[in-house]
């Protein structure tokens, strides 16, 4: 079998010396036919679905294990395909999945993003610049007081207004009148301004109820949803949000940061070929702890070349303050959404200025500076 | 707002003294409104949905933060509950969430067992004793070989014969034959003995793909399924598997251990909580890293009274061998089901010897020890 229909997973193992191989070998069955190979009886199974040790490399905190692993075990179903890269392994607390080069056939079978960074542009009119996204808080509010917040950062220029990622189906909130409350009064600001805001609510629950919420959504006139791959499951991403959904996707990461699996893969990659069209990260210098290599990671992930699937929007948040916007585009370009939430809120009755101000940074960034070019 | 609404969430947090308050602050924000909580305007969301602080206690490795958290912000839905438990908290690598207490209406609302262990006695006519348990495996074998092995494992009387989990819908193995080829194998092995033994199945994919398995297996005359709670997603689990499958439900912890949630409290309680009948986990003394007291709270956590729910059967799993029974059944007494697999096929030809050694070990255990009594 060729290695066209391989899969090149490499994880970050912490070990002695004199334990790496066999301890690479238990890897390479862990996460392929789960048993003594030598019990193995069919020859097809041994040549083709057993795990092999590809290469073993000394790295500064341990080795990194390439196994290659039998594209034929995964199919493109996004949940095996992340159960034959990390399943077991997930168990083992000396194992980290760092990467996984995918062969054509799975890169072509998953779906990738439906808007991609043009797409997204489009939707909110948006080109030579960096995108501005801000999210509606607190959960607890009731519908019509998200609302006012949505309709003054629309009225602000805000490109998209996300729910925050703790916002559901609260009674306190419920999604349908939730949805269509906020939706008009974005539409409200657009017709005084002229502009494109959009609103992304956030879909969760199991797939019957999110896509329930994905009807109320469309009804609603509604172009985007914000959805957690990790709470919902990549399957269900995949299938309900993605593939059902017909809605531009942006995609958070509550719950993948305890993954064990770098970031710039699972938030990236992943998340990706799995139907984001944009992806939310905790930048550096915030409330969270990933390096600016880790973010750099996500970012490239996120928009490099990838058998011809659209580019992903990267999207730097988790406590960004306004002061930041310029450093921010410098480091990752135009083709990024900032999301700025806390900050903008934490202005009490200045909040309008404070997200026109966020606006108009990122719009003098894209205007003036040396990376305003699409 | 009483305290009956409140969840309390324990987290192993590592910091220095002089930061443990501020850091137990910003995590009770983190898992509520996500904002600073001096521009939280409206009283009610200060009271009702800002997270508090319940206790700093010092630990040897860290301290334990107690946050009382509102019920009202997870309603009773698996994901959103992770959420407001663990959701931005998993990408700060300092924090680990260790337990969950939850609080009646929570508890009443989650579906719990359908089946639990008395009725997964019942239905493999298992009194008395520990259940045994095995895997089909390799992956890759069509489903005539994978038949035959069942075959055999059902005629040396096994209760319960499931999928290896990385057991998938691949095109070596469609999902609907190999059901098919393997419940009839069982079916006729039970025809010989006078047996009981069932197949169960692993489902896995879109919620789409799973309910059309789900109705396959359901054709077949499956009464048993193996799930993985976090590649479907806890959303998916409890609403596709657990309330509309109708069947009885074994979990499998794929992807659960890198969660960086304590064990006893993901694979114990709250998989219990989402629907499962019985939870696979690694024991100790394995190819895992889990420790003997580890194993001991899921086991507990799986079987301990909760709400009016069924108890949970734990399934000690992960490189178990024969040799281990007697020791395994005094650790966990009768009410628990001993999962081993590959240290059946290593037998080779004498695979069906062995598989015998394991059913009169654990059946002379239960019928002699003193744990014996159901």
């Amino acid at each position: 079998m060729g290695e066209s229909r391989r899969i090149l997973a490499s994880y970050l193992v912490r070990c002695a010396q004199a334990q790496i191989e066999a301890r690479a070998a238990a890897l390479a069955t862990e996460q392929s036919v789960e048993m003594p190979v030598h019990a193995v009886r069919s020859e097809w199974v041994r040549q083709e679905i057993v795990g092999r040790v590809a290469s073993i490399e000394p790295q500064a905190d341990g080795w990194r294990v390439t196994l290659s692993l039998s594209a034929s075990t995964t199919g493109a179903e996004p949940g095996q395909l992340l159960n034959m890269l990390f399943g077991n392994s997930s168990l083992q607390p000396d194992v980290e999945l760092v990467d996984a080069v995918l062969p054509e056939a799975i890169l072509a079978a998953l779906p990738g993003p439906a808007f991609g960074i043009a797409g997204l542009r489009a939707t909110v009119a948006a080109h030579g610049r960096a995108l501005t996204c801000t999210a509606l808080k607190p959960q607890g509010l009731p519908p019509a007081e998200l609302a006012q917040l949505a309709y003054r950062f629309a009225h602000a220029g805000i490109d998209v207004i996300k729910d925050d990622h703790g916002i559901a189906d609260q009674g306190y909130s419920p999604f349908a009148q939730r949805v269509d409350a906020v939706q008009r009064a974005v539409e409200r600001a657009n017709r005084e301004t002229g502009g494109a805001s959009i609103y992304a609510p956030s879909v969760s629950g199991g797939p019957t109820r999110v896509a329930g919420q994905l009807r109320d959504a469309h009804r609603a006139g509604v172009r985007c949803v914000l959805a957690c791959p990790m709470l919902l499951g990549v399957p269900a991403f995949t299938e309900v949000v993605r593939e059902h959904g017909g809605l531009a996707v942006l995609a958070h990461p509550a719950l993948a940061g305890a993954a064990r699996i770098a970031a710039p893969l699972l938030l990236g990659r992943l998340f990706r070929l799995f139907g984001a069209d944009a992806t939310i990260f905790p930048n550096y210098g915030g409330r969270f702890s990933y390096s600016r290599e880790t973010c750099r990671g996500i970012a490239r992930a996120a928009r490099e070349p990838l058998a011809g699937h659209r580019p992903a929007l990267p999207v730097p948040a988790g406590g960004m303050r306004v002061e930041r916007v310029d450093e921010m585009i410098a480091e990752f370009g135009p083709d990024t959404m900032l999301l700025i939430g806390g900050n903008l809120l934490e202005a009490g009755d200045a909040m309008p200025e404070r997200a026109r101000e966020f606006v108009a940074r990122v719009r003098g960034a894209g205007l003036g500076g040396e990376s305003g070019a699409t």
